[in-house]
């Protein structure tokens, strides 16, 4: 039902001249004609959906998104592995605000597929260096102290393919290999004290019921801190995806560690040295050697909008430019921002809930001139720690690295409003 | 796969002897065989999802919950009214845990049924007292700057079953008509400056695009204090059934005002008395007077687990009981929880994030004798108000009241665990 002509037009172009520029001008008029009141539009009953009853109440027992937004989904990179079960697929983070990720949207990342268990038949096992070993039921879990906290989960190799310069255009796949959902679980110190830690324990051991029985070595102050034994995500259940029924949560270190399907915990006095942590998830450095243990995700952030999925649809005048930024040592609180390239730096306007190890989203609104842009973000943690240039990391690490690229992006924004994935040198 | 033979029976009793009663005991163990490990368990390599590769990343672009989830919906009662499309369905609150109402789950109320808009069709008009009228689209409301607040909405009729006592089994039914989510959104303030509003005017009206065309008189303080026109929900577009593409959030108001498919808001100096604020959301008094516009919704809290619909599987021993609280006059800095029918009250544990507006969520720990239980929780909120009982409105209020029903819950639970909704007078 578009309101797009000549009438309307000119009536818009009336508009604007008495003082509604900013908000009315250029292509966004051309595709929707904001305007002021005229006959053809003021009688909003003619608009079709008010003209018949729709679905009732017993129509959606669970709900579902629009079908105007079926283009809001994760998307997989099919050349990026050689099969879809040991693969990725990413979060559209240009289509999403705030900073809760809804559950299904959040990014997968499988090593043996989806493992589909009974939650009667789950069990959680607790071995080792321990007083008594335990097996636990779910039933058992859900009787021991729950606390409820929101987190980021990223995974290692997000952004790992821009190490040897711009690839991929859109931010759904440079920087989608994260989501931040609220998290209810019991703390894992509470299940490792039911089972008696003993006095020469040092380390634990997270496994997964998947078929790639998914393994990651644990030191033990880091799960007698703040790791929950988690079953729900946003309230309900976690999804299948996510490690139905039990997943590990490891707050502010790498996705792998956050163990899905979790069956066992082995309480031992050293690093198991599996194959996630030697052959996967090190980083090779220019002199052949390999950083071990780099779990913690250093303070990062990304522009959402405008970005390459997520082109300026408007002419110039006011523009709202946004992105989420975080870090795994704390909170973040500020992030600057930078549409000519790093000439000029603003501080950006931070909206919604801050919490340690959690995403935050950044608003930064300016008036577009119509001109090129070249837009960065730049995020400081409460440890005073700021995002390096990805030139900044490569001086450090070489360009061997997949894991933990936390450097600064870059989109270049021309005269049509279309962003795409550069580098600054 | 149960590993409930007489041999692993055997060997639990032993566990539990071995001072893992409190874990271990009762029905839990005879369904779930809770034990310490023997060979038959500890290979958990031979679970079955351990032995097959599952779904890949392509599998679910928009992921949905486990089929082993597929009870927790949200449901309707048909009796209640004469048709589905001006009706209302139930958040699953026992199924749920911490603050945030995932999307699929929030329940429903509608006056004409879902309203199917197309968002390039979109419009938002501002007329009546204001300088410049003014038609906006969707794409014009996204150049506003945006905010980012998790409130809770709660159905004025919420618990308006239980004045005349107890009615429904199941907090699903006596509290589900509430849900809460983290909103993006302009401040209307925004939008009404951007129009001009006249210095006669008091009041504005919210006009819905549904065939019902949901209106609703508002004063113009609380339009220009905290109320948003709000796209997002939970981070992804609003959903068609909570009024895609916009809805208007009134933080702490009753439901019916937050109106969906928000099309139009005219400035007024006087509230214009539509159906929705007299036939309906005014309460009857003893003496046949209405109170009118009663819109604060007062500190309330219900507990969620136990409760009718979520009975205690367990036997005697640890037990964990939960549920929510909210107040639209501020946030719940402390929530009391008895067990014997209010003779002793105890202080609950918060846990999760702390809101003004917004759900909050407690939980208490006790060790359950394995006899009858009265469970009830009272809400104290940020200004001193603390949640009363049923009867004290009744005091107030009469018994011809529908709406508002804040009042103290009871549910009381057997030897067997199971527990119906009941008064204590």
């Amino acid at each position: 039902m578009s309101q797009s002509n000549d009438h309307s037009r000119r009536r818009f172009l009336q508009g604007a001249a008495l003082g509604t520029a900013g908000l009315m001008a250029g292509r966004a008029a051309a595709q929707t004609s904001a305007q002021t009141p005229d006959p053809a539009i003021t009688d909003l009953s003619q608009q079709p959906w008010t003209q018949y009853l729709g679905d009732g109440v017993d129509a959606r027992p669970y709900g579902m998104p629009s079908p105007y937004e079926s283009h809001v989904i994760r998307r997989d990179v099919p050349w990026l592995t050689a099969d879809a079960v040991s693969s990725v697929n990413f979060t559209p983070l240009h289509e999403l605000d705030g900073i809760i990720t809804p559950n299904g949207l959040c990014f997968e990342r499988h090593h043996g597929g989806v493992a589909e268990l009974d939650p009667g038949s789950y069990r959680l096992m607790i071995n080792g260096l321990v007083d008594t070993p335990k097996v636990f039921t779910l039933q058992d879990l859900m009787r021991f102290p729950r606390e409820n906290r929101i987190y980021f989960l990223e995974c290692a190799a997000n952004s790992g393919m821009e190490w040897r310069g711009a690839q991929l255009n859109g931010c759904q796949f440079t920087h989608g290999m994260i989501h931040n959902v609220m998290y209810t679980g019991v703390p894992l110190r509470l299940i490792l004290e039911e089972a008696g830690v003993k006095t020469d324990a040092a380390w634990v051991l997270a496994e997964g019921a998947d078929a790639a029985a998914m393994t990651r070595s644990i030191p033990l102050d880091k799960a007698l801190d703040d790791c929950l034994v988690a079953f729900k995500m946003n309230g309900e259940a976690l999804r299948p995806e996510q490690g139905y029924p039990v997943r590990l949560v490891v707050p502010g270190w790498e996705g792998n560690m956050w163990v899905k399907w979790l069956r066992r915990i082995e309480v031992g006095d050293k690093p198991w040295y599996h194959r996630e942590e030697t052959s996967k998830y090190t980083d090779l450095l220019a002199n052949g050697k390999a950083r071990e243990f780099t779990w913690a995700m250093d303070a990062k952030s990304v522009i959402t909008n405008p970005s390459p999925q997520a082109p300026i649809l408007h002419g110039p005048g006011p523009t709202v430019l946004t992105g989420v930024a975080w870090s795994g040592r704390g909170s973040i609180p500020r992030v600057d921002v930078t549409i000519d390239g790093g000439i000029t730096w603003h501080q950006a306007r931070m909206s919604g809930p801050s919490h340690d190890k959690s995403m935050h989203r950044f608003y930064y609104e300016f008036d577009w001139d119509g001109g090129p842009l070249l837009l960065q973000s730049r995020a400081h943690d409460s440890t005073g720690y700021v995002q390096p240039t990805k030139d900044m990391l490569r001086e450090v690490r070489g360009e061997n690295s997949i894991y933990h690229n936390n450097g600064i992006q870059t989109w270049a924004v021309n005269e049509k409003g279309e962003a795409e994935n550069v580098e600054i040198t």
